[in-house]
């Protein structure tokens, strides 16, 4: 990992020197604050990775990697507050520390500001960056949307579920990758199939992140351990226990989840000990294991020398194993 | 008035073949209902009357002047949140009819596909109008925060009041301006003078809408009247009538506007009686006529014959004397 340790130091070098130090204060306060409350920075990297791929000089992708990472951290200032979330990485979130008007503003101009570093590619690069940027961002949106519905719904299947991560977490990860490529300079197809690696990668990194929002360690993980059973989200650790179980099971899954007790830690334990009676563990991570492979195979079709590619197989395989 | 009500039938034709009819609902009724319920669709108009100074084509102009009337509306649908507004254009606000996370959320989107739109210019204008269009978003960012900011700062000067006003809403219109006028094919010069002409009549397009809010006709106006007032803004009316004020009328006004009573319609006469003492109308439009000859100036300076500019000079007069 020490070609990400150093991709890394270099991305935070320009990051540093592009904080959002600008007046008025209320406005760009809170963006440099979610910007630099840490965050694993895994979309920037991996942007840069792909470039790297075809390309020594990385310089030239700086501006879209930070847009990469501008355009997600404004997606979890709104997330936060339609979440009602406390806590992101561990602090304080935009508007609890400031309020709910300050998160949509301050939200909003790192949309912009992200189009912004985003218009710095090569001119005969931008119409199609930019158009895969859209989709990416239109994605996310309605991947919001979905996982918004989906708690109103009775039944919502995997596939849906999947569908729904992928658009909300994956299409970002793909998009990062295609555009770093392209800004590389791989033709087209090699682009595609690093999208498609990001996409399925993306969507074992959000099965992993389900697994760890139950099973991390809290030290850790940054978020609030069980924070997905307490808001009864629909998580793949939900859906595949509803499949496996019983209707008694299932009737008392479905009543555990429908409710806001004041004892959380009980509710958090009785939720864990039904998935732990159906290795959910085991299911959820043959599931991830397969979009990795998926990853893989995508991987397998970019025209390059296999050893070329060994960081990200490496990486791929480090994200799905994430404890953090 | 003629080409104007023909421009806007080319470009409500244009808007209506692009609605958006999509997944998840929850999503886009929303992104549809806003843009359905009327509203004057100036800003496109504008940046297809820059567009006809230079081109017969503006075919090519459409989808820029829809990436306008967007942005212009995730505006609205999120200023309202901000201001807790109930009512726009005299229906129901987005998150009224909705809720607070759907008017983010559904705001979000608008702001991602007015970029979509914007995309579709000829490519050798792509980096120009994108730049444009940043510069824009980023000030009406900007320029919502120092309308909150003003709310709790305890004197606001008129300066002050009209760098706000002129990002919150003059930045829109200059840009609107400057990128039909890009698209029509104008030098870069001339393009900027009808940005300034548009930036200097979105000044005075704000002055008439503060001297609306509290002397316009409620059948006509589609806000409620005198709702600056209710809500204590510090809009142009107030800061001149402040500073032509004595102490002791200065004290009773600012003590008005620092309540919220239950008899709002005594708040509104009273504070109205004191703008009428000061002759507030005639001030405002004094100020309103000195921006709109400054816009003219620079419409003198583009190069074309003043014959050509007819109906720039004739829908500025409009728009300075609308009384909608």
């Amino acid at each position: 990992m020490n070609q990400l340790a150093q991709l890394q130091t270099y991305y935070q070098a320009y990051a540093k020197q592009h904080t959002f130090n600008n007046e008025p204060k209320g406005l760009y306060e809170p963006v440099d604050y979610i910007l630099s409350i840490g965050g694993k920075q895994l979309r920037p990297l991996m942007l840069l990775m792909t470039c790297k791929l075809f390309s020594d000089d990385l310089k030239k992708a700086l501006p879209a990697a930070y847009a990469i990472e501008i355009f997600h951290n404004f997606t979890l200032v709104h997330d936060d507050i339609m979440d009602a979330a406390p806590l992101r990485r561990g602090k304080t979130t935009v508007h609890h520390k400031w309020n709910t008007n300050t998160g949509i503003l301050s939200g909003d101009v790192m949309l912009v500001y992200a189009y912004e570093y985003l218009r710095k590619v090569e001119s005969s690069l931008l119409s199609d960056v930019l158009s895969i940027f859209n989709t990416v961002a239109i994605g996310v949106c309605e991947g919001q949307q979905y996982d918004v519905d989906f708690e109103t719904m009775k039944t919502v299947t995997i596939p849906q579920y999947i569908k729904m991560i992928e658009l909300k977490t994956s299409v970002l990860v793909a998009g990062a990758m295609q555009i770093g490529a392209l800004i590389g300079g791989a033709n087209k197809e090699d682009a595609h199939h690093l999208g498609e690696f990001g996409r399925n990668i993306g969507i074992a990194f959000q099965l992993q992140d389900d697994l760890l929002d139950t099973y991390g360690d809290p030290e850790k993980f940054g978020k609030k351990v069980g924070g997905d059973i307490i808001q009864n989200k629909k998580t793949f650790l939900v859906l595949k226990s509803l499949e496996l179980a019983d209707e008694k099971t299932a009737n008392i899954l479905n009543k555990l989840l429908s409710t806001q007790p004041e004892d959380e830690a009980q509710k958090i334990k009785d939720v864990t000990a039904i998935f732990d009676s159906f290795d959910i563990r085991t299911h959820a991570n043959i599931k991830k294991e397969a979009y990795r492979d998926l990853a893989y195979e995508h991987l397998k079709a970019v025209q390059l020398p296999e050893s070329a590619k060994q960081s990200l197989y490496d990486f791929a395989q480090f994200l799905v194993q994430r404890d953090v």
